[in-house]
């Protein structure tokens, strides 16, 4: 990394205070990759900072895996919980609200607001679970540009998100090249290899072997837990690193008897368990189906028959940000990214920024990443 | 790596052929570390070779998380798998019968004839199950250690284990110092870290949650395989490498269509779930749940609280063996046992081996690992 100027200024600039979510109701029918349709749909989005005139200014946010639409400010004085990107996102901050206006809209199949498998089907009156189409990356996306369109912006200043949120911003700069003219992606990949697949498959495998799980057709007061909690528990460790926990946790225990043999005794053990449980608590599973399943089909080598042929026709600049210690979507798989868009000639730049917080660290306080991003964003 | 003379002899050894195990029961009670006794216990076990008339020239083969006592040859002439280690075992291979008399027993807790969780409790006239006392590595090396002594054996020439089988050994010199004259501990640790201990939580809370599993009491007929196959599919993930995978499955799959999204498509999807599967066949999920809590309470700096006080008084040599890919047990948790070892002023060599082949690196075909092993056995 160079060494930039002083911005420290972005590291501890404002917050976007109160925030609300809104609704955009699309009534036109939305054709999905691999086959369904919607006949209209909602999408869920908060925005932070005032859209300019031109409508030039826009920035838009794309979630990860378990993300939502509320990526800044908190929604009471009391609630305690800020949006999920909040380090990022607020006056003076690297995405600044004072300049720009920040967009972030739950993705198409989620669960958080925006139709998905846990919406009620208005043909049916009930809800889709299985029955909703599957979705790829090129869906989320699609989903995403109704709402662009509906708020009147022809051009991004900028995409930018982390691991499939990241892959959202690589498909945006494909399938709209001249609407994109930033991208940066984050912890990303621009296809899993077998590993990330083997993980997720083990997650769904719990979920649809959880007897609660009724072929996805659930009570919503009786969901599976336990499959869910199981593939969360799993999953978090792949978010973290050796290192990383080690260091957080050690081999900190309570004292083991041997009547309580099995009950978690271990730091770490305790910690998984509220990872699990908190989850379980806020995402369907179903929801969790389509999106791993997505992430797992998400290969832009298919476009075209490579990697440079899928980026062929872009226009956006690019920076692509790789973490040593992440190794769901290790730092070769960023930068075979920006490798791909040299030898297209395109406009990329590629920076690695050494973390201990494996796959996570992309949301997590860094200076140095609100630097790469202020320049990027600004330079 | 030294460049030794030519050994390709012990690459293409013979096989100990048609093999049988046998039984010994040993009627002294054995008290467990941790609290709880058995008045008696089964200890079943193979030998391949001969005892040599002064009992010299045995060694002791200590078996994985989900290996057994049948690490050699066949049961039939119809059987078509082979012991677990098969490839180092037998005449002119690494660990020559020719030459030596190979022992090696299911640990005490397991599943497949020595007594554990799933044996019939004589004083209840049901199946331990939850009520069999927690086990610890060192119990594991007492029980074997009983059948040492049966076998009129005063002194190990060697003891051998590769992931678990390798605490074993090293737990062997520790507790056993004059009867152990070398010690071959192959991609293992003196203490899991907070990586490794999270994976097995998540194992266990897969068994210990599904509704099948009842507090332990399951029915033989019905066993909670949906748990011990999530289990299972999480853990073989930790067994082998990222490259190693992508290597041998890639992203390859068939077609997938939008109404078939969640069924395995992927090569390694179906690999997984076959892994899952031929498991739940062969093991008991109460002693999956008492070994990897065994994996997780060992930690040798415990004793006399250092690893250097820990082998203190060790008399054996030591050749430990750390593989590039192994990220469950990594070659730095190798090497640190040498470390401390060395700085006892004891006998031990490190040696790392390059593999693709993860952590099971040290179950398969390796013409230098057959090296190392051959010369730190007879050299």
């Amino acid at each position: 990394m160079n060494d930039f100027e002083d911005t420290s200024f972005l590291e501890d600039g404002g917050d976007v205070g109160i925030v609300a979510y809104q609704d955009y109701f699309c009534d036109s029918p939305l054709h999905f990759q691999l086959g369904g349709v919607l006949e209209s749909f909602n999408i869920r989005y908060e925005t932070y900072g005032r859209l300019n005139d031109d409508k030039s200014n826009a920035i838009l946010v794309c979630h990860a895996l378990t993300g939502d639409h509320h990526c800044a400010g908190v929604y009471s004085l009391n609630d305690k919980k800020s949006g999920w990107w909040n380090n990022i996102i607020g006056p003076a901050k690297p995405l600044d609200t004072n300049k720009y206006f920040v967009i972030c809209s739950n993705c198409i199949g989620g669960c958080r607001g925006t139709t998905g498998p846990v919406s009620i089907n208005p043909k049916t009156g009930k809800r889709y679970n299985l029955t909703f189409p599957a979705v790829t990356m090129r869906d989320m996306v699609a989903a995403q540009k109704r709402l662009i369109d509906h708020l009147g912006i022809k051009r991004l200043k900028m995409a930018i998100g982390g691991s499939m949120g990241g892959m959202q911003t690589l498909q945006w700069a494909i399938d709209y090249p001249d609407m994109v003219e930033k991208v940066c992606a984050l912890a990303t990949t621009s296809r899993q290899n077998a590993q990330a697949i083997a993980f997720n498959e083990v997650g769904r495998s719990a979920i649809m072997q959880d007897p609660v799980w009724q072929g996805g057709n659930y009570a919503l007061e009786r969901i599976p837990s336990v499959g869910l909690g199981i593939a969360r528990m799993m999953a978090h460790i792949t978010y973290l690193s050796d290192k990383g926990m080690q260091g957080k946790f050690g081999r900190g225990h309570r004292k083991i008897d041997g009547s309580e043999i099995f009950k978690p005794s271990f730091e770490v053990e305790s910690y998984l368990h509220h990872q699990g449980q908190s989850f379980v608590n806020r995402f369907d599973a179903n929801s969790y189906l389509y999106f791993t399943r997505a992430l797992d089909l998400f290969d832009l080598s298919l476009i075209g028959g490579s990697l440079e042929a899928a980026f062929k026709n872009v226009q956006a600049r690019f920076l692509v940000v790789g973490f040593t210690s992440d190794w769901l979507f290790p730092p070769e798989q960023n930068r075979e990214i920006v490798k791909a868009l040299l030898r297209d000639g395109k406009n990329a730049s590629y920076a690695e920024i050494k973390s201990d917080l494996g796959h996570d660290s992309f949301l997590i306080h860094s200076p140095k990443l609100y630097k790469l991003i202020g320049y990027f964003l600004n330079g």
